[in-house]
């Protein structure tokens, strides 16, 4: 790679509040620091990394100079960091000073990119460095945090170290396969690809999962107008919000159906009522609601018991949910809601006769009695949401990427390859050949190998000062 | 003033961006924070000032650690910086471990009041933190950054050592007073205390001008319909836009009439257009447009020239506007307007005859011939605007702060009662008390005397965090 010749620079902190944080990274940048700034005492080139210094610039403010040197630093290169006082006026005439003495904004994620160029992280932590800054959830946050802390990077090095170890057991039987030798190593080579292509296809699975962590659990409401859904989503909503609003100057770009449950981040997806549809526009509402419904991985099936008069027409009513429901790959979890209001309707026989039938009795469908507006039943419901999610805090290590579930699933692919080929005895070269191809895909997660055009890709997603 | 035993804390950064500044201080915070952080190496607690360490908060993030010792820290007390990734998730966490090692969240402005208590800065200055973060104007930028570094302080203590040595004047005579000795020094102390009370006078007029660079200088742009009200509004702020739009990553809560001219911060005022009203509710919105003009520094009345016949009916126009306006107290800029469409309406004569009447021959009215459209006669327009209200960065000291100008007032009264005492050949000790009245006043200025109540009030208006 080629060294980073210029000096960048960006705001690091977000908009408002009381001090600002102007990032400078790049050789010469200490010495660019005092053209701008006076320090109290002494020159920002003579001091020490790690180092804090008041300063002036003159004629615009009083700002606190942090100084860091080459390598030890966030990008590995010298860096300064100018905190002055949150003006627009302030920022804007900084940084016009900071271009005129030959510096440049920089691109999003511009100072990660440095720091993985440098060799401070690798891609796979770089990544994760812009989801740290986006987790809204403690799963999120956990998954992002391990793959900063190189948790990920470690197990990925694990199994490079183990197709390492099979590809130096082949050519061990390249020098020896004139010869005709048939090596006991053979069977080892063999349940060795077999752990690798196992560890691989996991991890990539794991995908399904950590991309629910990531960008939250899909789950449907459906049920007939009144049945309760709003009622529902506001009851689910309530918790989540009062532990973020009382964090002072914060606002929160608020999507109604989003929040937290232990944890784990829901995505609630609002569904038109399901009714007997009697013209062709409300019938396309229906099967939008059939198609959200089917997007989820959880569906939440209300049914209204203060209107159901028997056991009968809630097992009915029971089916015709399961219905829009593919219960081998979605989990159902019937609602049986309004319980507060079931002894208002006289005709209503006891409501704990209405079970499951036995039809649906299947480990992906649970039923709970409930009232969403008194609370009766809701902390079971919470419960059930996060347990059939399959998420856990000891689940271990979840591919949250997509990019990464790609590289995992094409190493596992040439993986197969090789072991397909060596069950058809082809040569040992070729499937040298297809092993250095699953170690390239390995390799591209963590940036061994990986090209520019890649790389361009991935930190074009940053945020500026990242 | 009473010592302050909690330690705070607060975010002092704004929302979003890549990195977020958490401030801790008071005495205790570095050993709080060491249960918190796990330092790369060491601890807080042993940390000399104005270091910068890479720590861990276990479980949650990596974190820079800024460290200052009493008394050289922004508060004056010992304090603590945690710089963070920007992820509400972490943020809230952390203030919550904060809050349950027995920190609280430190009420707006608290950091800048316990600076203030602690003797790091004078009241003046303490105010002026605010201004300086809120400034939006090079000019506006430039009083906060002087009243910061102590300017107008020292200007209150000048007038404070006058009134001082007044002080030691009288009390010289109040000795000799049973001895009836007219001292020759009278005429000095008379001398002194005309300096005085035209130095506060003319520090409380200031005001007018030093709130119009804080709060912006109001305009009111008035006119017939069709003018071209619009296009010379859009023409105003387009250069100004341009300046602020080029900072990446940030957004500006866009008032759009207001826009910084030649470092002046202007406030447009829109208005409805003037014609003979018809009926009521017409007559209600121009009754509307005179109050805006009336409340304006400045007036910008347009007069559509490509509609003007001749230079009777010009200066019929040009009377209709300065009717309009208080041209002993305000500015009114006749604008010729749409010179680049005069020659096309073939009825208008030659429009350099298109002068002001002789009776609107005022120091506070001009007339400019202006295409909005073209830009012809802009230049001259902003020029005018900006001498129109008499700011220049050679002012000097302006006051900018209501408070500090009541003050100024009410020291400029208590010596104007000291020297009608005077002439009125009062006891020395009533004029005494008087002049200590005066000292009081300006003392209140930078916080020599100043009640809880009114620090209470001061430093509620300050952002969290600073």
């Amino acid at each position: 790679m080629l060294p980073n010749e210029d000096i960048i620079f960006a705001p690091a902190s977000g908009n408002g509040g009381a001090v600002c944080i102007i990032r400078i990274s790049g050789s010469g940048c200490l010495e660019l620091a005092d053209k701008l700034v006076r320090l109290r005492r002494g020159i920002v080139g003579d001091t020490p990394g790690f180092s804090l210094r008041y300063g002036e610039i003159p004629g615009l403010d009083e700002v606190l100079v942090s100084i860091f040197r080459a390598p030890k630093s966030y990008t590995g290169e010298d860096m300064v960091e100018l905190s002055c006082h949150a003006s627009q006026y302030i920022l804007s005439e900084i940084m016009n000073r900071l271009s005129n003495a030959g510096a440049r904004v920089a691109e999003p994620g511009e100072f990660t990119r440095r720091a993985f160029v440098n060799g401070k992280m690798d891609l796979a932590q770089a990544e994760a460095v812009a989801d740290i800054i986006s987790s809204s959830s403690s799963e999120q946050h956990r998954l992002a945090l391990n793959q900063l802390k190189g948790g990920f990077s470690k197990e990925l090095s694990d199994i490079r170290a183990q197709l390492l170890e099979l590809s130096s057991l082949m050519e061990l039987e390249l020098d020896f396969s004139e010869e005709e030798v048939e090596f006991a190593d053979r069977r080892k080579l063999k349940s060795l690809l077999d752990a690798s292509i196992e560890h691989c296809r996991a991890l990539a699975d794991s995908f399904k999962l950590g991309n629910a962590v990531r960008n939250g659990v899909p789950v449907a409401i459906i049920g007939a107008p009144n049945s309760g859904k709003s009622t529902l989503l506001n009851a689910l909503l309530k918790d989540d919000r009062a532990i973020v609003s009382d964090i002072p100057g914060t606002t929160r770009d608020t999507v109604e159906e989003t929040c937290v449950l232990g944890g784990i981040l829901f995505r609630f997806i609002d569904t038109a009522g399901i009714r007997k549809a009697s013209d062709e526009i409300e019938k396309l509402g229906i099967q939008r609601t059939y198609k959200k419904a089917a997007q989820a991985e959880i569906v939440l099936g209300l049914i209204d018991i203060a209107e159901t008069l028997d056991s009968n027409s809630f097992a009915e009513a029971a089916r015709e949910l399961a219905g829009l429901v593919d219960t081998e790959r979605q989990n159902l979890i019937i609602l049986a809601n309004k319980v507060d209001l079931s002894a208002v309707n006289k005709n209503v026989k006891d409501i704990n006769n209405f079970v499951l039938p036995v039809d649906l009795q299947n480990a992906n469908i649970r039923l709970i009695h409930l009232s969403a507006k008194t609370g009766q039943g809701m902390e079971e419901l919470v419960q059930s949401l996060i347990s059939s999610t399959g998420i856990s805090s000891a689940s271990g290590t979840l591919v949250t990427n997509a990019r990464h579930a790609a590289a995992l699933s094409a190493t596992a692919e040439a993986l197969l390859q090789v072991r397909d080929g060596m069950a058809s005895n082809l040569p040992t070269d070729l499937l040298a050949e297809d092993l250095r191809t699953a170690l390239n895909h390995l390799g591209s997660i963590t940036g061994h190998i990986t090209s520019n055009e890649v790389l361009g890709e991935i930190f074009s997603t940053f945020c500026i000062g990242k």
